[in-house]
Order: structure tokens, then sequence, then C-alpha cells
């Protein structure tokens, strides 16, 4: 097993809800660095539904592959529900999904503030027309923090996909 | 630990020897969906070095956010030798790296075929003005070709990085 079995079980569940409905999924992800895709991936089938994802880890990288505005990166920072959202829609627009989640934070154990801690993230989703944002806070070391991240982006996947008529 | 402890050991390897030399890296997968990403970001300070990445899993994907020609992948499929390299100089030239790796291959336990069996992985490497290849063949169950997938691209990484002058 190369990624954690909690996390591989959720996502044979979203692909089970996305293919009954029919419904494509894509990612942007920055703080869980690839793991959400990794997941998603290890399921036999999932190129049925999962488009792909973008890595962005540098800002360069998110205003080039995934459209967010250099102002909104100066005005709020990287780690920011305003950056979730427009990572979220980025995605959903440019892999032309039905479904795109953002994923930003402090994964530590560095590069944490008073004002934005270590295990810190914002979450985005966007489907047509409409994006929301989530925060969270989770508790541990860099690999917690992550495998944690990681988990509620799938589980908000999931959910939103469930909303959806089969 | 979210990521296999041989993949990050690895990563941290790599991590090393790009700091010390100054280089910046990105990624094109396919076939291991993020897992490259995932084990390098779980090493902290790897937003250093490590500009990101595309999960690629889609053709529509590899042409939009790589640019790899819709021709080649048309003539030659997506798992090939000229897709990996083409990958590989897409990802480089748009996160603006001194090394990137495109990874694409059969992951299973579907889509194999005689001339394409599950298992087949090509690799693809680019540094400024140059491209190289390499065709591998794993065996085991879909998550051992991954990790195998995975640990080859991080060594081959690392390879090139030694060879810079530090």
């Amino acid at each position: 097993m190369a990624v954690p079995g909690a996390l591989v079980a959720l996502a044979e569940e979203l692909q089970r809800a996305c293919l009954a409905r029919g419904l494509t999924v894509a990612l942007a992800e920055s703080c869980t660095g690839g793991l959400v895709a990794a997941a998603i991936t290890e399921v036999p089938g999932s190129s049925g539904y999962f488009l792909g994802g973008v890595v962005a880890y540098s800002n360069d990288a998110k205003e080039a592959f995934l459209g967010v505005p250099e102002q909104l990166l100066a005005a709020h920072g990287a780690v920011s529900p305003e950056v979730a959202g427009a990572m979220a829609e980025g995605a959903r627009a440019r892999f032309g999904a039905d479904l795109a989640v953002g994923v930003t934070g402090v994964a530590g154990p560095d590069g944490g503030s008073a004002e934005k801690p270590v295990g810190l993230v914002h979450l985005g989703i966007a489907r047509a027309g409409e994006v929301g944002t989530i925060e969270q806070r989770f508790t541990g070391d860099r690999p917690a923090i992550r495998e944690a991240a990681a988990f509620r982006t799938l589980a908000l996947l999931h959910a939103h996909a469930m909303q959806a008529t089969p």
C-alpha cells in the first residue's frame, strides 16, 4: 500500500459516488502536495472520473496553472479562504470538471504564525457557478496534518458528489 | 507517515542535493498520480526547491497543462517514450524549473496489452536544452507498480541533480 488505507477507502467511496452520477473531479493541492491525487489514483478505474490535478506549491504556479490572481495572493496570502476558493474554481474551469477542491494550509513544522498557525487549512470547493470554503485546524506533525487535510478533502468531495442526483 | 518511508528517505536526499546546488524541480505525473509529489512535499523545507507538479491523468490534461501535442498522443499513445519526454519538457518549461520528470505507464490491473503490458513505465527527464527517456518494466499489483515507478522517478532526479556542480 503506497498511500494510507483510510484515504484509499474513502477514495473508493468517492469513485463509486461519482461514477454512479457521471461526475468528473479535479484537484488543486498546495499543503497536501499530491497526497489527495495519489489516494484517488490508487483505486483502479479512477481514470473514469478523475481528470487530474495541479500541485501548486509556489505562488507562481498558483497563478500560471490555476489562474489565481496575483493581487489575491498579495492581499490575503496563499493560506486563505480566498485563495482556496480561487484554486478550486481555477482547477474546475481549466480541467473542465464538475467538481474541484482547492486545499492550502500550513503543514509545518515551520511557516506558522500567530494569525496562521501550523495546522490551519483552508479548503475551497467549486462546482458550476458556485464556490464554497471551509476552515479547518488540525494538530500533529507534518505527515499527520497532511493526511488529515487529505482525508477532509476527499470527504468534502464525497459529500458534494452524494448531493447530486444519481 | 502518509507516504512510504523509502520514498520519503530518497526525497530527503534529493532535497539535500538540490538545495546544495540551487536547483529547482517540477513534475508531470500520470501513472504515479501524485505519489512523487506527495513524497517530495512530505519533507519539511521542500518548498525551497520544489515548484510543483501536474497530475495529468487524461490526454486533455496532458495537452492543456503540459503542452503535449495531440498528434504525439495519437501517434504513440499516452504510454510512450515520446509522451514521457514531452511531459517532462512541458513541466520544465511551464514551471520554469531546472529539472523535471514526466512519468507515464500502465499501473494496472486493467489497461495492459501485449505491446504495452501492465508494469510498463516510461520516464522522461528534461533539463535546459536536453530531454532523455528511460523504459522500465515493474512487476506486482497496482500499488507496488506505482511505488516502484515513484522511487525510480526520485532516483532519476537525484542522479541528475548530483551531476550538477555544487
